[in-house]
C-alpha cells in the first residue's frame, strides 16, 4: 500500500497542478511508459504482434456509487476494477490506464489522497500504470472516468458473439454477493462479506488470462449488469439460446443464509442483480476438466451452470426439470432505477 | 456530413443499447479495428515501430459548455477537437477514440444523434474511428469523456520539456478569439467568426503532423489554458525561461476590430484567454524560412512571437523594448474561476 499524506486542505489551496502532482508522486515508473503524466499526451511501447484492448468506464456520484456508504480508498480500487474485468473478460493483458476526474470544488484533498492510494494500490496488483489523464472542476458531483489498455494475440482474445450450439456454461466465484451487499449498505448496514464484495469487487484478469492462454474458452463476457442480461449478450451476439440450471448457479455462504435455502426471491439478485465482475464464459463440454484443475491452480471457484442451444432464448430450469419464468432481466441505465451499478 | 434521423423521442423510449444502436450505426468500417462497438473491450491493431499516444478529456456541462448558446452538433465536433489538438501538439497521428457519455433522462435522442454525428463528422474529417465507449444516466448535467489514442515514430514525438536557449518560439492561427468569442456569447450575441472559433475550434493536426514528419520542432505544446500559461508548461518543464515580443502575437482581424488598435486591454485575451487549441513550438532559429515554407504550403498562417532565454520566467516586451508586467495567467481549474474552458 502507498503511504497516506494525510491533510486537511481544500482543493482550492492545492489547484489543478498541485492535485496532478499529489496523484503523479504516487506512481511507480515503468518501462512500457515513455512519457508519462505531464504532457499532451501519453506515449508508451506496444508490444508487437499483440491486438491492442481498450476499454472506458465512467462512474458517476449518485448513479454508480454514493458517497454516505463508499470511502474514497475502497472507491478507488473499484474505479480501477470494474475496467479491469472488461480487459479480463477478452482474455487481456491489462497495462496502462487514463485517469479522469471531475471534483466538486468543495472536496478534501484527504479524499482525493484516498481515492488515489486505492486507485494505485489496485493498479500495482494487476501490474498497471497510471500514463495520464485530466482533472477539472465539476460543479454537481464527483464523475471518475477510466480508460484501460491490455493487449493479447490476436488469436487469443475472447469476444461475445463466439458461443456455438452444445458449449457449456461456466460462471466464476459467487453471484448476487454484490447487488446483496448493496441492498445491506442501503439499509444502513456497514460491514459484512457481501458488503465487502459490493464496494470491493475483484476483478477476474488472472482467471480470464489463463482461460486465454490455455485456449479454453470459446466466448466470455463479464457480468456487470447482471447473469440473465449479460448471457444474454452471449447469446444475442452468437445469434444462440442458453438452458441454465437455476440450482446450479453458484451462491456463497453468507448469501445463501440470508436468503434461507427455501426462499423463492434467493436467485433473483443472483440472476438479475449486476456488479458481479465475475467472468462468463463457454467451452466444449469435454474441456470440463482441464477448466476445474485451472481454476483449482488459481485457487477460484468455477460452476458450469448450462448450456448453449441453437433454439433463441435464455430457458431456466429447476433441479426438477421444470421451466421457470418471470425472473427479472439485467440493469438498463435508461429504462430503469435499480440503484447503484457499474 | 452523416445523415439525420430526426425523431422527438427520449432516452427513456430507446434505452441504453437503442442509444448505443444509434451512434454506432453512424460509424464507417474501419480496417484498423478488429473489435469495434459492442464487446468488452475494443480491440484494433497497432503499427509496428510506433509509441501510441493516448490522450482524454472529460467535458462537463456548466463548466466546459452551456448549452444555452452551445448546440449539440458543434458540441460533438468541439469534444474531439480538444482530443486531436493533444495529439497534434505531440506531432502524432490520431488514429481511434472511445466515448463515455452520462446523460441526464430527460435529455432527447434529437440531442444525441446531432451530437454524434458532429463527433462522427469531425472524426472522418481528421480520419479517425470510434471503436468504442460507455453510456450512463446523469443525475446532473451532461458529461463528455474522450480518449483518443494515435501514434508516431519515437523519434518523431514532440514533446514539452526539450526546449533550448536561443530556439525561436512560433504559433499557428490567431490567439485570443475564442475567448472573445466566448464574451460575446456571454453577453448574447449568436453570431460572428470569433464566435464560431470559440464553438468549433480547428485542431492543427495537419501542421503537428507535418512538423513531426520534418522533424522541424524542439518543443511543442497546444495552447489550451492561454499562451502564458502553456508557454510557462514549456519553459518550466524544460527550466528555461522566454521572452514573448507582444507586436508580433497573431491577432485577428475581427479581435483587433474589437478592441481598436489602441487598447491596452486588447492583448489580455490572447495572452490569457485559453482555448485557441493553436500549437506553440520551439525550433533553431534558422529553420525559419523552412517552417514559413512548410505552413504556406498549409495553408495555416503562423509567427515568430519570441525566443527562450536560459534566465526563467517569460518576460514581455513592448514594440519599443520596454518589458511589461503584470499580465493575468492561465485557467487554473481549481484556483479560478474564468467561465467556460476545455
Amino acid at each position: 500500500m502507498t503511504q497516506e499524506i494525510k491533510t486537511d486542505r481544500s482543493l482550492t489551496d492545492l489547484g489543478e497542478f498541485g492535485l496532478i502532482d499529489l496523484i503523479a508522486r504516487k506512481v511507480r515508473p515503468s518501462s512500457v511508459v515513455h512519457i508519462g503524466i505531464g504532457d499532451d499526451a501519453a506515449a508508451f511501447h506496444w508490444q508487437p504482434h499483440c491486438l491492442a484492448l481498450a476499454t472506458t468506464d465512467m462512474l458517476v456520484e449518485g448513479v454508480h456509487f454514493d458517497l454516505s456508504f463508499c470511502d474514497p480508498f475502497r472507491l478507488g480500487r473499484k474505479a480501477l476494477a470494474v475496467n479491469l474485468s472488461d480487459i479480463a473478460a477478452m482474455g487481456g493483458r491489462p497495462r496502462s490506464f487514463l485517469l479522469s476526474l471531475a471534483i466538486p470544488n468543495e472536496f478534501s484533498v484527504d479524499f482525493i489522497n484516498d481515492f488515489s492510494s486505492g486507485l494505485l494500490e489496485i493498479a500495482e496488483e494487476f501490474g498497471v500504470t497510471l500514463i495520464g489523464g485530466d482533472t477539472c472542476v465539476s460543479r454537481s458531483g464527483l464523475v471518475i472516468g477510466i480508460t484501460l489498455y491490455g493487449e493479447q494475440e490476436e488469436q487469443k482474445v475472447t469476444q461475445r458473439g463466439t458461443a456455438r450450439p452444445g458449449e457449456s456454461i461456466f460462471v466464476t466465484g459467487y453471484l448476487g454477493d454484490s447487488a446483496l451487499g448493496l441492498k445491506l449498505l442501503q439499509r444502513g448496514l456497514r460491514q459484512g462479506e457481501v458488503i465487502d464484495r459490493h464496494l470491493d469487487p475483484t476483478p477476474r484478469v488472472h482467471e480470464g488470462l489463463a482461460l486465454a492462454e490455455a485456449g479454453l474458452t470459446c466466448s466470455m463476457i463479464d457480468i456487470s449488469d447482471g447473469l440473465l442480461s449479460d448471457l444474454g449478450h452471449i447469446t444475442g451476439k452468437s445469434a444462440m439460446g442458453a438452458r441454465l440450471h437455476l440450482d446450479k448457479i453458484p451462491l456463497s455462504r453468507e448469501y445463501s443464509a440470508h436468503f434461507g435455502s427455501e426462499s423463492q426471491e434467493r436467485y433473483l439478485l443472483a440472476l438479475g442483480g449486476g456488479e458481479d465482475y465475475e467472468l462468463l464464459f463457454t467451452a466444449p463440454a469435454y474441456r470440463k476438466c482441464e477448466i476445474e484443475m485451472l481454476f483449482r491452480k488459481l485457487g477460484t471457484p468455477v460452476s458450469e451452470i448450462g448450456e448453449i442451444t441453437s433454439v433463441p432464448g435464455i430457458r431456466l430450469f429447476s433441479a426438477e426439470g421444470e421451466t421457470l419464468q418471470g425472473i427479472a432481466p439485467g440493469y438498463d441505465h435508461f429504462l430503469s432505477r435499480k440503484g447503484n451499478r457499474s
